[in-house]
């Protein structure tokens, strides 16, 4: 099976083009601030199949991370995948964003958890393991605070590893009175060839209606509630009233 | 530092472009069995160069993989990263091909061993293992039969974990009657950004007299050295001599 994986939930993009276990090409890109997905994703979408020597209309399945991250990116990857799947007619599946940074680390006894920074001592994150070959979720994927975090692990009483970027940049806020490894600096990034690889596997996505795992409101849904302190205060009720 | 790292050991290409631990784009392309890194290096640099948006002239140094691995490919990474270098006065320096597979598995107490195949059951190897946090060197990288390979790592009586594609593709005979792990397939290919990674910390090169390790004769070397029984047998005559 022919694969096309976008990873653009944060600020690292991320395409591959794979078939079955063999990767074609992979790009892995990092801008840093001064992202910008919106502009960059189509190009480097050409730019990966051309270096796989495929066209798009070869591709079988267009695998996207579904979340959590960043909300703008998150929507620029779910569209895109969603446009290309519907337009083309090519099955469409997807993979937590955070699994993806926990499956590009190899099999292992301790607990796996990635994490993204949601600013003032939050974060994205979940754990998992690798329990008879497969990776496994033990705790699903939150928007929690640190503090919150590490309680909900210390119940695991295993080795804990926090794998991503915002984990090294988190290094002493997540270590502080917490017994915290940390994958290295190379499974830092997303990988998009991970990603396919998993994503192949996955069940897939109605097009139409598949939507991103955001699991926090945004801006304008928390200035809503803000404003309409009577309604239900659950996660759900901007999106279902309105 | 702003890096530039070059693999073009095998089959698999990669060019990937860093400043100190932070990736800016890395691209991996593995065109399979039709390889052509002359005509794709080149402008695989220049794709690179550009999604971190960065010039030549503003990398600080080459890191190039100096071997063991495809004589065409080796030739064709260190002559372009010489040739950098030396026309722009940049920094060279070098990474074992094999090292690098290793550099990118997580720190274990197993002994890694990256594995290139050489055919007729003879590889190209070498023995890694972390020590006190660093990655070190317990079996120099050698061109061997894999039943030398084998009877070598037993010595070591520890848990043996074989890495890359060549080694996965050799599975089976690197099995026989040996208990042998492997790295999962997304460590399969090698990543230029460890190569970066890698390649800061090391000696530099001298730009106008290094070479890349090949560790075995050329064909043509071979074939001197058949027409010419007479001469020395070791290993460098053939280029001393002509």
């Amino acid at each position: 099976m022919k694969i096309l994986a976008i990873e653009t939930s944060n600020k690292p993009l991320s395409v591959a083009v794979l078939e079955d276990q063999n990767l074609y090409a992979e790009t892995k890109i990092n801008y840093g601030m001064g992202k910008d997905h919106s502009k960059n994703l189509m190009p480097l979408i050409d730019a990966t199949l051309q270096e796989a020597h495929l066209t798009i209309q070869e591709i079988d399945r267009l695998v996207v991370a579904k979340g959590p991250g960043s909300y703008t990116g998150l929507r620029i990857g779910a569209t895109t995948a969603k446009t290309l799947a519907y337009t083309l007619d090519k099955e469409l599946s997807s993979v937590s964003s955070l699994e993806v940074l926990a499956q590009a680390y190899p099999q292992t006894d301790a607990i796996l958890v990635p994490v993204f920074d949601a600013r003032r001592d939050n974060v994205f994150a979940g754990a998992y393991t690798w329990q008879d070959g497969k990776l496994v979720n033990v705790l699903a994927d939150a928007h929690i605070s640190i503090t919150d975090l590490q309680a909900a692990l210390r119940a695991f009483d295993q080795e804990i590893i926090f794998i991503g970027q915002d984990a090294l940049n988190l290094k002493e806020k997540l270590s502080q009175d917490f017994p915290a490894h940390f994958a290295e600096q190379q499974f830092a990034y997303p990988s998009a060839y991970v990603l396919g690889l998993v994503g192949q596997k996955r069940d897939l996505e109605a097009i139409d209606t598949f939507v991103p795992a955001y699991l926090r409101l945004t801006q304008a849904e928390r200035q809503w509630l803000d404003q309409n302190p009577q309604k239900d205060n659950d996660d759900d009720s901007y999106v279902q009233r309105v």
